[in-house]
């Protein structure tokens, strides 16, 4: 029986890092929050203080940086994969790395109706996130890249029900033909492989139709429970994109509460609510094929870490 | 000598109100956040723990939600109007009231092409603002409205300069002839009068310009200093809108720092940027006219309170 | 008629400022958020961008960081006083200057029994808080500080009623003679006067008292409502204080609701309770004297802002 | 090839529960946030929105509030544990359960110098975690439980060094060895068993062990590095307690930067700090045992969820 050092990682978390292309007249800009973590044999570091293995974290913020100004960034997934790479490539100890990148979108400012060259409002919708994972060195070396985006607020004023479910002893709520549907909603999806020459455009352009496919299928689908909803957006979205395994759900059921205005000599239909904070039901679930690739770390921020 | 109580208020924080248009196939969604306040003679209440001329705050809520469903909401400021004036015409001991009002945007969702019927995308940008002051009953009742917004987060990646500032002896910043120059703005406008038959038209659309005005402003100034950029704003704003006595910014300088890259071989003539979150400047300024009506207790939170 | 520049002032905001005395082998520490601003005659920075009265919000940062080095931290309230004192002596522009300060508390680490020199745990119960305000130059200055502190959070499991209130047609409250009542809460105190030779100790020595004055009478009183709960905790503290000319409180009702356990075979007689998050109650009063001293703009943010 | 559903669960998230003992004129509270999921069969409502195997999120909640009467909560792990295998062995279609529980400190008010029977101050410094997960029914049934805290903020002014380190091109930091550490720890240690009749008091005593040893290790140890600190405080927590299977580690690295005071003719031996928010480094570790016991489900907050 003896102590020993488990998983373990370290890096530089939420370094936030604003790209303006300025080339053109027409200013570009990228606006991120890059999270960089390595993985390897860093055990000399915590048994002994040994820091000859340990390529700062200050180092690996300069390197984000830096890769900002070098290699640019045309989406997220593909800077994300970049930048794992060479941690892994050029860090002697490093046998791994995770980088996780979130980017808040811009709208351009219309002035004169005319979309403005070099101004913008922030967007504020949902977030986009990217979540990378490179293990190994040389041959061996294999990289899993996940998309996705939350705080997508979505909500659907009818077409949402919830009834004939199990009961028991502690059971009191009342069944509903007609709710009002609200989430926030994470999604993540995995790519079947990570290919190093995919341009910008692939990863834009499988964002922007996963999101459309999501809201799709929130918006048309009569929900008979929030579960149902997020199969049908995963199974719409791995129908339209055979790039994609397999596409995980978080989705807080924000409830809206019909006020009894009863006692006022008003009747309510579902048109007053309280919106309420907490508590919230909360629904996951992964939608996947079962010819999937191996996720390997894909979803896990830190191998064998909670 | 003696101790006295002074100025005092209550009411209730934060209702949390979502307001559903159904009675057309077309749904239509108002999203509110309503804080009411009520002013008077509530010593006893204070100094003996009477509560006789006190109105519960649950019912101060109550209300908010049933005149959510009796006379709607059509714009938020008309909506605060409403709502303040019935605290002060049928509550008794109540000699004023104030009713703050957020409202968070959503638009609609697009399937196929169309806009939906009953979903919605809440949109996340601005979050726009409404502060109702109503003072004494009857005849001498005066009514203040400020329409505003928070959070608008606005960018331009040039057009910015700071530079020929006064300096001390704990000076050390570099003049710049370009920067990035990001805010979040806060910007509130007191109108001039409260006219009770105002229809929500006249609000909506007073919002939308004065935010346009703003926007254009901001990305169009050559901008000297912040400042500079405030006081265009407001200019801009009264200037287009004869109803509105004044206005107020509340403008943190949201630093985005040129990154260092010599070091690694690379130049970084505004390319790569730090987006830093604290410190920041702030800039705070009125624009108003010199014949303004008088703005009475329209600015403070609450009469006498910090 | 004419468009005009009214009240405005700038500064640098949250500057986060840690002081470590390590003079001696039992090292203390202080943790502070900074934030100052000028006021006076800018308006030249906002019509024309002419910065040349404009003393960069940079230098204000730093200025702060320097004194806590040159001056020292003794009590947050000599530090925002010597801070203030020193923007309008010495920039000329400045007419006045507000220093808001909050300080966070550190315990010491307790090691076999013993505290620790160097080490420290963040207490995270309320922040302390002081906001001082010079106005004038010369022999005519005058310097206003306010003391308090915010999310000071206050429960008692009974001794609370609510009951015998107003009512009228939206008022469905049940009254109660039994209640839990809690609260976070916001004291500020305003002093008669800053004495400049005041060391710390009568800053740290009235924070306590005062402290313990309020948690005494929230917890002693058989609360009617929380409106006489704090007109209780402002008397004392004036009757205890004559240093403090006025007291203020913002005190959020945070409701804890009684579980209806019925359904379920069970009583609850005030054991088990939902606490909830919005919308809650907000009272806010101050406590004066009918000679206090003039408050000048001790208490606003902002002289004429909002 | 066909898509399917993957991983899923479904539950309540954040009901906020106090639950106040009042037998006797001393009361107790605890204050909880409460989360719960099932695990189980619960394909049909995905596949096809049948809600016959579903119950609801809200009779989760309403279970726990009933809970915390009938059972009562003597600590949060056995709260926990005794909620997830009601979830498992009551509801016919759930194979597993995972209850998350927060708890939040309150100290007793002190009055007069003696601590007061019913008043409490939120003491705001860790949030105690518990994480239980049930997976199975009857004999095969296994239970994993997870004690734990976050949020506590540790710092120490001396003793911490960082040096030696390896360098490559992007690496610009200098070493020290004197600065300041600081961080907000996270902690989780999983028990190796689960015994059903353990009493609170060995929970109880566990977490206040735990704790003291780390902060025992955070002041003591002269740090290389944060992660030499976190690897000494697991194997301290690891030998005095034989019931602790693994432990495990996430310490953001809060940076606290030197301020260069030269500029204004000072110099600044480590006494005046900007205390940054972002980026930070962030360091993950586990310690354990070569023979520790399965951890099948324990840490993840879902069962092949992310």
């Amino acid at each position: 029986m003896a102590i020993v050092l488990g998983s373990h990682q370290y890096g530089k978390a939420e370094s936030r890092l604003v790209r303006i292309y300025r080339d053109q007249a027409r200013h570009e800009i990228r606006d991120l929050n890059v999270s960089t973590s390595l993985r390897g044999s860093f055990a000399e570091a915590h048994l002994y203080g040994d820091q000859s293995q340990v390529l700062p974290t200050d180092t690996q913020k300069n390197t984000a940086y830096a890769f900002a100004k070098s290699a640019g960034i045309r989406s997220i997934e593909g800077f994300g994969l970049t930048l794992a790479r060479h941690f892994v490539d050029h860090t002697a100890p490093a046998t791994g790395a995770r980088v996780e990148v979130e980017e808040y979108a811009w709208r351009r400012a219309v002035v004169n109706g005319v979309e403005h060259d070099h101004t913008w409002i922030r967007a504020g919708e949902e977030v986009r996130t990217a979540a990378v994972t490179v293990e190994g060195k040389g041959e061996e070396q294999v990289a899993h890249v996940v998309g996705g985006f939350k705080d997508l607020v979505l909500l659907k004023s009818t077409g949402s029900e919830f009834r004939d479910f199990l009961t028991d002893e502690y059971t009191t709520l009342a069944a509903t033909s007609d709710r009002v549907l609200a989430t926030s909603l994470v999604a993540r999806w995995r790519f079947s492989s990570a290919e190093p020459d995919w341009e910008a455009v692939i990863w834009d352009d499988v964002y922007s139709s996963v999101k459309q496919i999501i809201v799709t299928q929130f918006a048309t689908l009569q929900s008979l429970a929030l579960q149902q909803t997020l199969w049908h957006m995963g199974k719409a979205v791995l129908q339209e994109h055979p790039e994609i395994a397999e596409i995980q759900f978080s989705a807080p059921n924000k409830h809206h509460f019909v006020v009894d205005l009863a006692p006022f000599g008003l009747d309510n239909p579902g048109e007053v609510f309280v919106a309420a904070d907490r508590p919230y039901g909360l629904i996951q679930a992964t939608v996947t094929r079962d010819d999937a690739s191996d996720a390997g770390g894909a979803w896990a921020p830190g191998a064998g870490l909670a």
